[in-house]
């Protein structure tokens, strides 16, 4: 039996929560390395130990991180692509373009609140992100929840790639959480053009292999640490 | 024989570049539909036609789309490993984090002259793209060169993977190229700390399968459309 080793910050759900999504639902074990003690080898420096590793054949460059005996991989869409074959939520040549266009729209989101630079607090770039804010909820936003509402439309199932549930389905999922999270105002004006991800949402928030976890500690709730955050003046009002 | 149909935006290399070389260093045929004339079906107007083609079971977001018989695939990373693997410039599980890690610079090196948002002009964002230039230049541009100077270290063969070339490596090729265009004084300063990379990308400008294509009007220059654009202002200076 492979074991599976998760690498990733233990305080934000982050791109992490991606690939755990479709672990839970599928009933994969797994090992959330960073959320163990420090004791037990866990917490950020498990993570940073990870990054550092000079045996590695594969040197990752940033988390999420997938340790699966001597394999190493990286990078969010690549890990998923690998964790959705182990949990059947894959279909191949179809499922992965959808994934990457909805995990690209998480760096959209980041830079909503960090236009200039990670480096540099929120504080320092509020001005340039209530700009990129607006730009984003007034269009941007909307191009790309039209695009999954007409690619649910084509496929006709109530799904991104058709007949079944896929894995860029519950990236979809936890991209449109994420945004409820961030901009409430804003998502509860949006989302009515968009009755199909709407269901979306709602048919994989009630998954039964999905309920325990959701409702469980493991699930991390959004917070002011991640991708989405919830700042009022970067929010529509009226 | 597979018909392989490139659309990409005809007049800048972009991210369409990064399977093109892939392509033409493997040997591979293929059309490249949007450079085309318009009247045998091309231009813009057939990168178009084929976002919007209502018959599409996957309707492509964005370009660089590819089709090869009813298959449509589309986003940079998913075209790339599809292509590779037809080029024989593949290497499962090892390449495609490297390949994606590459990519995501793309989006921080067009977020230089766009630091607020592409739906305005790089004038209404100067400042702001200044204040983003100077991050990335100073900073998070080394973090990723450093990267990958240690990848090429452990491989110990002058490539990403290891062995032999793989399609990450045409990858670093395209962005340094793509940096040197864009920040020449910053590289010729960066750069003297990444011999490694600096290597890289001369063999792979030096590979015979690519000197042909490399010389030909097929390889479409860096200009002030794409993604590595070149505003003095925003290259360091002294």
């Amino acid at each position: 039996v492979l074991k599976l080793e998760l690498y990733y910050w233990p305080m934000l759900p982050g791109r992490g929560e991606f690939r755990r999504l479709l672990l839970e639902d599928g009933n994969v074990p797994y090992v959330d390395v960073a959320r163990e003690s420090e004791d037990a080898g866990g917490g950020i420096a498990a993570v940073m130990r990870i990054r550092e590793a000079a045996e590695l054949l594969v040197p990752p460059f940033a988390p999420p991180i997938l340790k699966v005996g001597d394999l190493v991989i990286a990078q969010t869409a690549v890990v998923c692509e690998y964790v959705a074959e182990l949990a059947q939520l894959h279909a191949k040549t179809r499922a992965p373009h959808y994934a990457v266009t909805i995990l690209d729209i998480l760096d959209e989101v980041h830079d909503t609140h960090h236009p200039l630079a990670t480096s540099l607090a929120f504080e320092q770039q509020r001005a340039p992100a209530i700009r990129a804010s607006n730009e984003f909820l007034n269009g941007r936003l909307q191009t790309r929840l039209a695009y999954f509402e007409r690619v649910i439309t084509v496929s006709a199932r109530g799904w991104i790639v058709g007949e079944t549930i896929t894995y860029p389905d519950f990236a979809l999922f936890q991209l449109l959480s994420g945004l409820d999270y961030a901009f409430p105002c804003a998502m509860s004006k949006v989302m009515v053009d968009y009755p199909l991800c709407v269901a979306l949402h709602d048919s994989v928030r009630r998954r039964p292999s999905l309920a325990g976890y959701l409702a469980s500690t493991r699930r991390l709730p959004f917070n002011q640490y991640g991708i989405f955050r919830h700042y009022p003046e970067l929010d529509l009002t009226s």
